[in-house]
Parts: structure tokens; C-alpha cells; sequence
């Protein structure tokens, strides 16, 4: 590229706004991201080390309000959302309009179907220009859908836990080898930057150190994200999320029972085949099995294993970063792909 | 009681034991404990508080090598076994042929059936005496035995998932709810005192913290116990532990299927009415459910429920301290049974 | 005493409160403690298991809102004070008019001199039944103060701070044995329970995880009690607390010259002297230092040391669990010296 | 550069080895590192990723025993050493003497006083070479040494520890401000990394976890490093280690009495003018203090400040990330500036 490529960044000082602005600062082919706020009129931080005071250092990377000329001036060719769904909702038909591409990260774009994005109650339910854009938007996980990403205008960037059980289903669900009806559990455990940086009673130290706890039984709003990409049914599946007390990184464990006896071998190769020349995925051979420390940092998805004896039931075990593969990194993944980057770039 | 109950403990330095003597100390129908080693020869601390610093003051606890003569000189009426499998599997003949009962926190006296103990290579597997014992001992889980405890001269203490596990689905499967054939998840997420006090690769605190594992899929010795108790086939459950980054406390989230459409109430009503009288088991109403946390350094089994809308599948939260109702607390409640004291005492 | 003693506890579901509802719900001299909450108009749970899960089972251990014909009805003889410093500076004065003796675990009552009050900022500086009664006020620490405690109709539970670095420099200072000049350095790390139940960016589980950091230096409002306990000068001490990732526990490491060359051996005398009879400290003999884990969930004050080969320098560590020596177990240690109870009943 | 320069790294999958790795991997100037294990006879992993499962993937990075002919067919510029201090100190005179440039990891070569080497009790204590070695090799803290390491031969990697102190006091010293007579307190705290990848009973995550302690008191090894540098006696300092329940990063409090009244701003000023152009280390404007978070991660080394009202007692903090600033990030810098490169090449 001639050129390099502008981004912005509304959200910066959220977790996985920070992570982003880490990861674009490093980007060898990206001009210094544009940081911005979303508290337009209010008085807030001016730069980004006075709310992440890792950022101190190099003039602690100027932060500005969001506006439409500073996007304008400084030629912004992409706009990163790390913002609450309903801003995100309210402000992207606006960007792509003006011919800015978007990475959202937020849930706001992710789900096609009415029913799933009733747990976010968008209040632009009636909205002409939103239901186009819901329809259009490109769910962005590259190793499924990466034909589609490089002419998105919008890509909503998936959830977390959607992303960690995704990659671990597609493969064996498109090789028809899981007995759907039987049902497929997703036993989640999460750090806690996945439940954000406000703080409430639930993300206390207190709270959280030396326990493990599950919530949002069969109430999950990934759920939908999940059932969507992998065209299940929300019988064919349960996926129960736990806070661990640790403060990134999500193991998700996978219980399916296989169509007809399949041996290790055979799992091991649809995996392979699926992901072959993707290179965010490491699949791990039996008996290894990923751990969450082996990811943390980095843009894999890690996925192991394990075959009963009767060869009909599976156990898998998929690990990432949910700041990175589950956020950040991924979106810059997707960067990438938009904008005919190498799909590793900025990301090793 | 007259005369107040001598116990001994072989293993008082490990996390079971320490626990187990912490809990003896402040008995008030027991003797202060005679504290035993196992290393008959060797030289090893003279006080519980060298190899346990906890114990420092009160004179350091005064630990010394197993002998029979200490142990009838101090008239002692049982002996707690917290010692690797075959220290226990050789010991105990003896120590029953004495006239002392035995509470044996190892799993060497846990399993009837010669399929389910082959995992551990008992030495003597054609001893008569340890076939017949094997046989006659007692599994000490209080709420299921508690008939059968009181004239037990061997108990096999349980293991720790197994408790957690068994509890949460022992009433359901009574009440013939659970559609068996359909199969039952166990994914169980231990803190790090369940895998013993021996430093490996494995339990250094770098290889934990910030991290989450999964291990033994398919093959946790524990799964004998599970099965035998709860009259399970093999291919009915999978349970897989993992390995939490904290120190105690052990989470498992089960999944079943129903064999009818039961409403969230009706789960309830079988929890209570068999834990009804138990007074180590808590049930959580729904919507809350249990987390390690609450039941930290107490002798509770928590469990929680929740029921999908199809009402027709559940999951359930079992959560207890490894240390307390997974080994020590549930020893003493066993000890508690036996000898005719009151089920709760000394565990408050 | 024939009859039992009568506690209630105002603010039973803080982090102390609930820490001091277990230790009384378990001492063997106390009925069962009335159970108090500030909010005495608006709506607030109605069991302590509402707000503190762990307290499920029994009942939930009924709440209620504040009233002085409850505290009558019940017969309280003694009412604990877990409450803002504010709260219990209005509240106090009625309390021990109506005969009521009182143990108040916020810092309204601890510090005699105005300068070190000024930080607390309390409206009623110019009442005079406050002034009598900051001056008639005792500051709970036994082993200081243990010929005080019993007549004292207002007991000021010192801070878990000053607990720590009182008891680790009292014996010294009484001996003559430091250089006072020369300056006393204490660096102090506690556990985030310390910073309160409060929800806050500093609190929350990301912030503390994987960290460590200073806060307050020259600053701490724990500073005067532990200038007024020792008669230091504030150009004598320097205390610095930090925060660590943990949920409970304080050390303090504290640095002191000595007046002249003094042997490990007369260290430990002077601090076996000093604390002879006092059955909640223990002195570890060098080299073994203690550790906070030693006295987790215990009313223990460690305390080690270690000397130079110059035998003019002195490094002392000293440490307590803040919740129970350094709050709810000194509370109660407190309350049996004022009611005549054995020193060590209720907190085995 | 023309030509990429080559390094290898003899102790690649201990925990400086393996960050050492994963940071020359992605340093632009640098080829492929040569990934070598001491145990030379022996089987040991054939790849890095058997070692170190975090790097699987990319054929998991080869693995081969030391040899000779391996560093001269690939031509090897430079070895790095992580490794035992006595292997280092075996190994390095013929490496240096095959014209291979070294920058060690261990201890053998920062201490130019026999009686600061003495504690590592190493057998060359005779050999010419070795002292001549020992005399000739640069300290490897470029921030205080910058001139000399372009030209060194043998580089000596400086301790975590030690750079988190020196970093803090060198300034201040300098500029003559410290009242060094009356004494110099560095209480640090790290990580379990700091400790080595050894499982020990210490090491244990139960050993850790919840827990702090203080540790070779007037006795830490680093301590002669830290007197060397700085030109203090041993009755100058006390440095007191601690273990923190984190996998990494260390925060050193010290403590200082100045010479003369100072002002805050004074302070701030001798240390921007002492650390002007080096990129490696941010000072924090008072009343900002440094975080062991904010540089996890990172080379950087960060000090803050805290004047008291005096103007006479001055506590500083500094942070590193004990396996960057405190060794493999450090060690590439030096290597940077052995080489002719950007001092923050590969490092950001």
C-alpha cells in the first residue's frame, strides 16, 4: 500500500479499546490511531494515559470527543466502535454514509434474526436504514466468513464466547458429525475484563478471587450470535458462562456425541482440513489439550480434543485470549482482510 | 458421652490432614488428636507447626512416627488415614484386626467392583482379608449412608468431585427424573489443594494462575466412585475436572435431560425432601445459585438449579471445599455418625 | 455468667460485620446476635443471606432496620458498630446514655488528638459529650490496653493497620531498644477486603488482579493511631500501605536501627516478655519469619524479625488476617475482656 | 545493517529463556534465534513448543542440544545465556574466545568484588580467564552503562531486582541528595516468576496464593549488585525481597532521607535530566505513583515519587516486568546497542 492506512477509535479506554490501540500502534501498516470519546460535551480525560495510565509515555496518546470533522480531517479511512450497543446502534448508519468503513465491536450488528436481538431492545426497532444494515453487516470471524470481509462497509466483530465456540463447532457440524438432536453443551469459563471496567458488587476482588461462579443459565445473549452462525436450534444447544477469577482468557469445554464411531484421527484431520491455511487457529493432537495461559496474549484460538473409547462422545476444549481473538485482535484481523492486508499483520 | 473420643491421624502435614486436625482441635467431644507421620524411620518434623506453619503457639502440635504402641498406649479409639492409597490398602487390615476403626481419606477402600479399583494397582489385589474389607467398608457420604455409617468399623472417606457430583444428582436419579440413556455431564473446576501437596511442573503457582485447564477427560479415577454410587454406566457420564486458579473449593456444572417436563419448583421439592433433615446440604432457590465462595471453609454441599423453558432440560451447580465436605469436614461428620455425637458437632 | 451476653451488630453485611456475625454466631457465652441494618427507613434485605450468600441455611439470619425498641426488647447489653465513622459518631453518645455499652469498629472514637481527628472530618467537633467521650473512649488493643477494657463502656477497635504495626513496635519502644530519631519505616500490604465493600475503579477485579500498588503515602488516616499508640512523632514513622491481590491478610514489614548492638536473642526476649500471657500473639523465633497464610482466619497477630550481622539493624514483619485481628476477632476479643469472658473463647 | 544478525539462546524454555524468544522472534533485525538446550547428552524436547506449549504452532520452534559446530554453521553472532550461574561461568571463556559475543542471564559475571561473588561459590575462583572475564564484562543496565556496551564482548545482564533498585536511587545519588548514612530501605516485591521454573514447596500455588512473605532478609543475593552499582557499603542499604501472589512484575518501595529540603519538583527534575533520552524508563509525575500493571509486559521501568511535607523523607516506587526490564527485554536491548540498532528496536 501506498498509503497507510488511518484508523479511529472510539472507546479507547475500555478494555478492549485499549487492547485495540495497543495492537494498531504496533501495526506496521496503520497511521497513528485517531482516540476518541464518546462523552462529546462533557469535560473528560485528554489523553489516553490518564485513564490507562499503562499508556504513560510518548505524550500519553492524545484523546479527543468524537466529531465528525476532527474523522473528516484526519482522512479516517476506518472507524473502530468500542462502545455501548445502543451508540453503536445509533451511530454507524451515520459513518457508513459518509463512507467510513466500520469494525463494531460492539453487539449491535452481529444478529440477523428479530429474536435474537430482543435481549438488546434497540430502540430503533422500526428503523428503514438499520434493518438494511443489520442485513448487510458481515459477522466478522474471519475463518468462517472470510470471503465477505474484504468488500464490508460494516463488520460487526463477534462476541467472545461466540467466537471460542464457534471455531470449535463449525468443523464438526459442516463434516456432519455431531448428532445435533442429542444436544451440544458449551461449558464457558471467562476472565473478568469479559463483564467490562465498570465497577459493580460482581466484579469486586472480593467478589470474584478464590471463586467461580455461573450465570446467565440458558440466558446467555451470545447465545443467539452462537445459534445464528451455526444454524442450530436453541433446543440443539445449552452454553452456560462462568466467571473466573483471573483477568482475561476464556476456556470453553464442548460436549457432543458423534453421528457414527469416529476415531481421534479423523477428528483431528476435519480440523485440520477446516483450518488449514487460517492462520489464528492451532489445533492441538491428542492428549494435549489447550490451556488458557497458552493463548493469552495472542490472537489464536487454541482447540484440542478428546475422544471417548465408545468413539461417540467428544469432549473439546477451545482457549482465547477474549481480549484478543474475542476483541481486539480479531478486529484487527478483520482490519486486514478489508483493507488486503496480511491476515497476521500487526498481530504477531 | 463419658469419656471423650480418642482419634489419631497418619497424614496430619498434608491439606487434607492439617485441615482435618484443625477441625479435631476444636471438637468438643474429642481428645486433642495424636498426630502421626508416616515415615516410621526416617527423621521428619517433631511438630505439626515445622512442616505446617499455621500451627504455630500451643507448643507446635507434637507429631511423631506411626507405631502401634502409641497407639494403645493412648487408647485410641479411631484412626483417620490421610496417606497415599497403598500406605492405606496395606495399614488397614491390621488396624481393623486391633479393634481401632478407621476413616480412610484415600480412595483405597472406596470401590467394590475390581474394574473401577484397577486403576490404582492395589498391590495385594488377592489378599482375602483386603477383598473381604474392600467389601465391608463403608462409602462415607453421610447423606446417603447414614444408616449404614454408625456400625461401620472401615469408612472410605469420598473423594471430592465425587461428593459434589453424586450430592447434586443423587435425588433426581431417585426420583427416576433424569433420561439416563441421554447421558449426564459432570464438568467439575477444582481449586489446586485437590491435587496434593507434592510440587510438580503442574501445580507451580506460575503454570495456575492466570489460567484455567482441563485434564484426565474421560479418565479421572474419581468417575469409579460416581458410578458405583449413583448405579451409572460408564457410558451415562462424562466428567471432566479442571484445574481452578485458586487454592480450595470445587465448582461442578451437570447437565441432564428429563424424562417429562418438570417445572423449577419440582426440582426444588426433590432437594429438599432429600436433603430434608441433612443438615450439610443447602438448596439454593432459583434464580440463585450457588458459588465456591459461599461454602468456603464450611462442611456445606451447596447445590442450585436451573430449568430451561422447555422444562426439559436442567442444569444444576453443586459447589463445596474440597478440604472440608470433599475430605476433613466429611470425615469428621462420618466420625460424628459413628461414635453417636450429634452430625453438626465440631463443624459449626 | 448465668446469663448469656446480648450482642447486635449495626452493619452486619460489610465485610467486618459479616466476619464478626460468624465468630459470635459460633461463641459458646453469646446468644444469638441482633442483626442490625442502617437504612432504617428504606427498603434493604431482610435476611444477612440476602446480602452475603454464605449465609444461606438456618433461616438466613434475620435483618432488620435500626430501632432503639428492638435493642431494648431484646435485652442488648452490648451493640458492635460496623458502620461509617459518621454514623457511629452520631450514634454513639445515645447508645451509651441509654446504657449500652458499645464496640465500634469505625475510627470515630480511636484518636485523642485533634490534629489526627481532623482527616475524619467529623460534624460534631464542637459537641461536648463528644469530646468526653473521645477522651473516655478506650482503644480496644488487649495486649495494650487489656487493664482498660474491661470497665470501658466505649471500646475504639483499632484499625487493621495499626493492629500490625503497633504490636510489632510496642515491645521495642518500651525496652528503649530504637532509635527513634533515626526514623521507623513500616511498609504495609493488605488485602483488598481493607478497602471496604464499596464497588469502586480501584477495587474491581481487573485493577487489583496481577497487581500491586502504593497508596497514601504520608497520608494514611491510620497514621495517628499508630502516632498516638507508640508517642511517635509524625517525623519518626513512615507508613506506607499498598494494595494486594488478595482478599484478606496484611503484612507489614517495618524498619528500625537500634540504640545499640543488640543480639536475635534479646529481641525475642523482649518480645516474649512483652507478650507473655497474651495468647493472640506469637512470636516466631528467627530465622522463620510469618507469612500472612499462617494466620488467615484467625486473631493472631504474627510477628518475626531478623537482625543484622551489625546488630544495629532490624527488620521486623508482622502479620494479621485485617478481618478478624484486625477487626471482627479484636472486636471480640475486646467484648470478652469487657464481659469477663476468657480471652480466646469464641475465636479457637 | 546488511546482513540480519544471528543470535542463539542457550536455556530457551525457562521462563526468561522463553520470553527472551518470543521477543527475538518478532524483533525485525533479527534472524530466526538458534534455540539450544544445555542438556547435551540427554533427550530432552526437540522443540520449544514441548517445553513451552503457549508456542505451538509454526512447527513449535527446533530445539537441539548445545554444540559448537551448530553455533558456527549458522553463524552465530551473538548467545545469549539463561542459564545456571555456573554453566555460564564454564561455558562463557571459550564462547568469548571463539569470537562469539555473549550477553549473560545469570549472575556469574556482574560482581567485580570477590566478597559480592562469594555467595555464588563458583569453582573457577582460580582461573585467569575467568577473573580476567570477570573484570572485563560490562554490566548490562544501559541506562547507566550505554557507552560501554557497544563495545563489550560479554555483556552481564543485571538481576530483576537490582535494575528496579539501581533504576530508582542512581539519579539521586548522582545529583548527591541521599543522606546515605542514615540508611536506604528497598523493600521490593515480585513475582513467582523471579523464583525460576523449579517446582518447590515454595513455588506451590498453594504455597502462594493468598498469601505474602518476606524472604532472605540482609541476605538476597542481588544485594552486591545494587552496592556495586550505586557505591554503597552493605550498611548503607537494607533490601528485603518479598513473594507476591503474581506470576510476574516487581515493585520496589524505598526509602531515602534527603541531605537538604527538596521539592517535589526537584525531585521530578533530577530524574527527567538523569533519564533524558533514554526510552526505557518513565517517571510519573507526583501524585501519580507506578503500578506493577502498567508496565507488565513492557521494557519499561517506571519511578514515582512521594516528598513528604518536610521536604526531607522521600519514598520512591519502581516497577518492572521481572522477565522484560528485569531480563529478556533488558538482554535485547543491550543487544541493540551491542549491534549498532535502535535502542527500543523490537521492543515496543
Amino acid at each position: 500500500m501506498q498509503a497507510r492506512l488511518k484508523p479511529a477509535i472510539l472507546g479507547a479506554t475500555g478494555y478492549a479499546g485499549a487492547e485495540l490501540t495497543r495492537i494498531l500502534l504496533r501495526h506496521p501498516s496503520v497511521s497513528t490511531p485517531l482516540l476518541l470519546r464518546h462523552e462529546t460535551g462533557q469535560r473528560g480525560p485528554t489523553t489516553l494515559a490518564e485513564a490507562v495510565p499503562a499508556f504513560a509515555g510518548n505524550g500519553g496518546y492524545p484523546l479527543q470527543p468524537f466529531s465528525w470533522t476532527a474523522l473528516h480531517q484526519q482522512g479516517v479511512d476506518l472507524l473502530f466502535l468500542s462502545t455501548p450497543h445502543q451508540v453503536s446502534r445509533e451511530l454507524v448508519p451515520e459513518v457508513i454514509a459518509r463512507g467510513i468503513r466500520v469494525i463494531d465491536l460492539s453487539a449491535a450488528w452481529r444478529l440477523k434474526e428479530a429474536q435474537h436481538r430482543a435481549i438488546y431492545s434497540f430502540s430503533d426497532a422500526d428503523s428503514a436504514t438499520a434493518a438494511e444494515l443489520t442485513q448487510r453487516a458481515i459477522f466478522g470471524l474471519p475463518e468462517l466468513h472470510g470471503d465477505q470481509i474484504p468488500g464490508a462497509a460494516l463488520v460487526a466483530n463477534p462476541g467472545c464466547y461466540s467466537t471460542s465456540i464457534i471455531l470449535a463447532l463449525a468443523p464438526l457440524l459442516k463434516a456432519g458429525l455431531i448428532e445435533r438432536e442429542r444436544g451440544i453443551i458449551a461449558d464457558s469459563k471467562s476472565g473478568v475484563s469479559g463483564a467490562g471496567k465498570d465497577p459493580t458488587a460482581r466484579t469486586h476482588f472480593v467478589s470474584v478471587a478464590d471463586n467461580l461462579s455461573a450465570y446467565a443459565v440458558f440466558a446467555h445473549r451470545h447465545s443467539g450470535e452462537i445459534l445464528e452462525q451455526l444454524a442450530l436450534t436453541s433446543a440443539e444447544l445449552i452454553f452456560t458462562p462462568h466467571l473466573l477469577p483471573i483477568p482475561r482468557g476464556i476456556l470453553s469445554t464442548l460436549y457432543v456425541y458423534l453421528n457414527r464411531p469416529t476415531e481421534a484421527a479423523d477428528i483431528e484431520t476435519c480440523f485440520r482440513d477446516f483450518y488449514a491455511g487460517k492462520p489464528w487457529v492451532r489445533v492441538f493432537s491428542a492428549p494435549q489439550l489447550p490451556e488458557i495461559q497458552f493463548c493469552l496474549h495472542t490472537n489464536y484460538c487454541d482447540l484440542g480434543y478428546c475422544v471417548a473409547e465408545d468413539r461417540r462422545r467428544l469432549v473439546l476444549v477451545s482457549c482465547i485470549d477474549n481480549l484478543v481473538k474475542g476483541a481486539a485482535g480479531q478486529a484487527v484481523q478483520n482490519m486486514n482482510l478489508m483493507f488486503g492486508l496480511k491476515e497476521t499483520e500487526g498481530l504477531q
